[in-house]
């Protein structure tokens, strides 16, 4: 049976130590959130996600959830009385606006949050993950009336909410939409259609579910121009705002899938279902990309949460399990075998992991923060800045950390031998959920072709030379750092190719497109390592001030800095290989005709 | 619905062109398979693979085996007619000795064979995979009272056998085994003990199973010193040779696997079962291994067959879904939109795993090839240099083949976006299969282990040293030839890196073990690569050759050489990658305490 344990130390170090949170006490949200309020907002959102919501994880997966003949549907044993609690408890409204009911704390702070819940029980948070996509959307295209009508009860937890966008013949390419919206007398619309992958689509944990659909007016024009979005309440409200009749919308079936067993993925029927259009006519598509863009830093955070999760499992079984000698000697002579953890190749799987972890999480954090500057900063400048960084991050953290993510659950499971293969131990389910990350919200290869054909060159690479210049400043504000000189010389490597690889598609993929797709793949994996390799002296030079002062006997910090620099010794050298493979061009990729395949 | 065409065309160009075949002609085994025999007995049995095996593939994943409670299991529908059709056909005596009844065709036909039964349906294909095995064992160290009694059925099929090695607290660390036997009057034994994940332990397919089971016998010396190796048949054998009563072995349980649904995974309950002797008391470990080599070559080929029925399927789907446009203008006009195989991240994904497969195959044939010269040649200096590649090549093959296997198994699986995570379109089963060819016959970092261990220094490096000198000849050989240029480039960069890798190991490994054992995954995957790009030389070289001749006007050689060339530009720069973190040695690997984890 797998445990977890939430990573409060790591969260301290960063809001503390690595971002300085206190630096933005000034600002509304922050000023509301001092560090050991954060603190204690955390520690007891561990102990519910270790208490209730892990225990349920492996449950989520072997019952999964079942669909009766009417179309409702059931989810797993426990997962109703715990959505109960989450409610209670309040979880759901922590960064939400609080002229709606919210805590209006500080993203930064709901990332730890969902980072906790997608680790202890991935396929149970993305119910309330929906929901707040939901209100995303609602709270910033909605009409006033639909804001007052539907946020406080999403805010709450007390309803849910859903995407819904892919059809049969339609993932990727929205364009191709056929969901159809007839407008009534009354001003709502009947909305007719299939909508397939719809997570959290149908279920029994709360009384009413917003589901957000995009659909296609009746004489809209093609493409993805025409389309709208609507909120379609499975009960329409009463004249009260209380769940009325029942709206013509009904889950058609519940995919099998192979994992996040616990999330009830339908097929929904949309059968003259009453809709209300959620801001402008066929400017759906801008609306439900507010919801996507909350969605791929959650999705970011997924993959990050099952690498974790694997990797503390995976620690706990190379502790216990006794097998072999130590190659330099025996390290448990009194025992039959040394366990495993002596071993330096199953050090190398954890370290990936443990390395990886940390480096990731620093990064969603640092891009965190400037998502909630973005909101709350009074500097046009800073806003600017967190909006540039906001586009340019999104698409690496949601590909890079759940491309990792999934190799470093299935490393973690390697370190079960035979045993990880095993479902009763729970490593296969880890590796199951994680795969969903690098498909859903926009498969990892849209990630790659949003980051070089839209946000590397926006503004003229304003983004990006923004980054490369931080990096710079820190390059040069610490060369002479003895202490720090190995990050340094990794970073200013690492971002040297960086920089190469950007002219290389500056000046290659504009005159052939192909290129720019070819080189996508790499060219974000390239960026995700620099980043990392950036958060790493980021929190290295943490460390290193920390053991000046207050953490001088704490060996957190020295195992800190060893963590980092394993990064570099093992991880940053992947950059020149994906450099060597994005300059090779789209010649290779694309030399063979459809037939030759 | 996924399914799979045999790659005869593939088996052609390697026996043919690339290994020429028919140099060895005068070989026994050799002699009697003309290249037209063999691509008869191909074709057969693609014919078997594609319309009996494949079909049942997705059947046997969602039924499993199932356990009644007198410890019989059933295999899924479908499997006992097909197990009967394959036994009937002759197909699991391709390869085995003509006096115990099979049919003598060189091991390399055999490989071909396997690699189409795995591709179609690997948990079946493990039934006659592990008889093979035990056959295997008894041929080369069962007395011949024993090759009498049990080979005969164990080449037709007619029985079937297994191999039991592992017990709850030991898997690797074989010298932890308990079971025990204890010699009687007869010269038999009692076994008792547990043994777990053993596949194939029971089932409905057969009359009797032959297992081969490591024990300890009683008083023997601890260890693995003390370790030999039992026949228990299922049913003992009557006076008739016949089965008569039923041995005390029993499935106690079938474990509830990630993948591999099909094959049937016991947990094997030994009390006072009656068990033979086979070879000498205290060295059945030696006789294990023998099963156990020939099983690491075969995991490899699985490996490389859920690779290729991934891809298969994922170039499919890629053709037939319509989804976005090309970026560089619509390629399919008159559609609602593009293919999404003229996307260049969906032909990265692609070709990755065809030029994988393409190179993996190759290097399978290649070694498989000195498998038989070691049995076949005369000349001793070829058997010995057959002898160092089959040691050296094995863990590679092993390792490498598997681990990339699953990597491109997860690729394709990525081409269908949501559709792909699904299990009714069967990419998820390819993926959840090929994961425990890393894991099963010795975990892959213990093959790598192996590598740097024990094959790279026997014989004071011969074998690898050997392998340095065919590369260099191979290259001096066409330093001059313009059509070859890019691969003796790519290959005298690669050659030099493992070179480089090599001697780093001998001068850094035996002053500190750890830093063989931190070296040896990083190792392994830049002699794979190094290996890889070794057999698209040469499958370059054969398809320049053919072009000159009868395949001037066949696009087959082109596509070929295109993917070679693929190969070069986007997987050999791995090499550099794997060489800097290697040596970057056992330090940031272990420079953490146990407790710091």
């Amino acid at each position: 049976m797998p445990s977890y344990k939430a990573p409060l130390r790591e969260y301290r170090f960063l809001l503390n130590n690595v971002l300085e949170l206190e630096r933005y006490a000034n600002l509304p949200g922050f000023a509301d959130a001092p560090l050991d309020l954060i603190d204690q907002v955390l520690e007891e959102g561990a102990k519910f996600c270790e208490e209730v919501l892990a225990p349920l994880n492996a449950v989520g997966d072997s019952h999964g959830c079942v669909r009766a003949d009417d179309g409702s549907v059931k989810t797993p044993p426990g997962f109703k009385q715990a959505y109960d609690q989450l409610v209670e408890a309040g979880w759901p409204s922590l960064t939400s606006d609080p002229a709606y009911g919210g805590q209006g704390l500080p993203h930064i702070v709901g990332l730890a949050w969902n980072e906790m819940v997608a680790s202890a029980n991935m396929a149970f948070g993305m119910y309330p993950g929906l929901s707040h996509g939901a209100y995303e959307a609602i709270h910033q295209h909605g009409s006033d009336a639909q804001k007052q009508t539907y946020l406080p009860k999403l805010v709450t937890g007390e309803w849910t909410g859903t995407m819904n966008l892919t059809e049969p013949h339609c993932g990727t390419d929205l364009g191709l939409l056929r969901t159809k919206a007839i407008p009534q007398a009354d001003g709502s619309y009947r909305i007719t259609g299939q909508k397939i992958f719809i997570s959290a689509g149908e279920h029994d944990l709360a009384p009413n579910i917003i589901h957000l659909v995009i659909a296609r007016i009746e004489g809209a024009p093609a493409g993805t121009k025409g389309i709208s979005l609507f909120i379609v309440p499975k009960f329409i409200l009463d004249a009260d705002g209380n769940p009325g009749a029942r709206n013509g919308v009904v889950c058609g079936k519940i995919e099998e899938k192979m994992g996040i067993h616990g999330n009830s993925t339908c097929v929904l029927n949309y059968d003259d279902a009453t809709g209300y259009l959620v801001g402008q006519e066929n400017k759906g598509l801008a609306a439900m990309f507010v919801m996507m863009n909350v969605a791929r830093l959650g999705v970011g955070l997924q993959g990050l949460s099952q690498s974790e999760v694997a990797y503390q499992n995976g620690v706990q079984y190379a502790k216990d399990r006794l097998q072999g000698r130590s190659i330099t000697g025996a390290k448990n002579a009194d025992g039959p075998a040394d366990p495993i953890i002596v071993h330096p190749d199953i050090r190398r799987m954890l370290m990936d992991a443990k390395a990886f972890n940390e480096g990731a999480r620093a990064f969603a954090f640092w891009t965190a923060l400037y998502g909630d500057l973005l909101h709350a900063s009074p500097d046009e400048k800073v806003r600017e800045k967190a909006g540039d960084y906001m586009g340019l991050m999104t698409p690496v953290l949601k590909s890079y950390l759940t491309d990792k993510g999934y190799a470093n659950a299935t490393n973690c499971q390697q370190i079960f031998g035979g045993h990880g293969y095993i479902e009763e131990q729970g490593m296969s389910q880890f590796v199951r959920d994680a795969r969903i990350t690098m498909i859903y919200e926009g498969a990892n290869g849209i990630q790659a072709l949003d980051l070089v054909g839209r946000k590397l060159g926006a503004n003229g690479g304003r983004a990006i030379f923004a980054f490369f210049n931080e990096i710079d400043d820190f390059i040069h504000a610490h060369e002479e750092d003895a202490e720090l000189k190995d990050f340094v010389v990794a970073l200013t490597g690492a971002k040297a190719q960086l920089q190469e690889g950007t002219m290389w598609l500056m000046q290659n993929g504009m005159t052939n497109f192909d290129n720019a797709g070819a080189a996508s793949h790499d060219f974000l994996n390239l960026f995700g390592i620099t980043a990392l390799t950036y958060m790493w002296a980021l929190q290295a030079k943490a460390a290193f001030a920390a053991k000046q002062g207050e953490g001088a006997s704490d060996p957190y910090y020295d195992t800190k800095i060893a963590t980092g620099r394993y990064f570099l010794a093992r991880m940053t050298p992947d950059a020149a290989a994906h450099l060597a493979k994005l300059k090779s061009g789209a010649d290779p990729v694309m030399a063979l005709s459809a037939e030759d395949f």
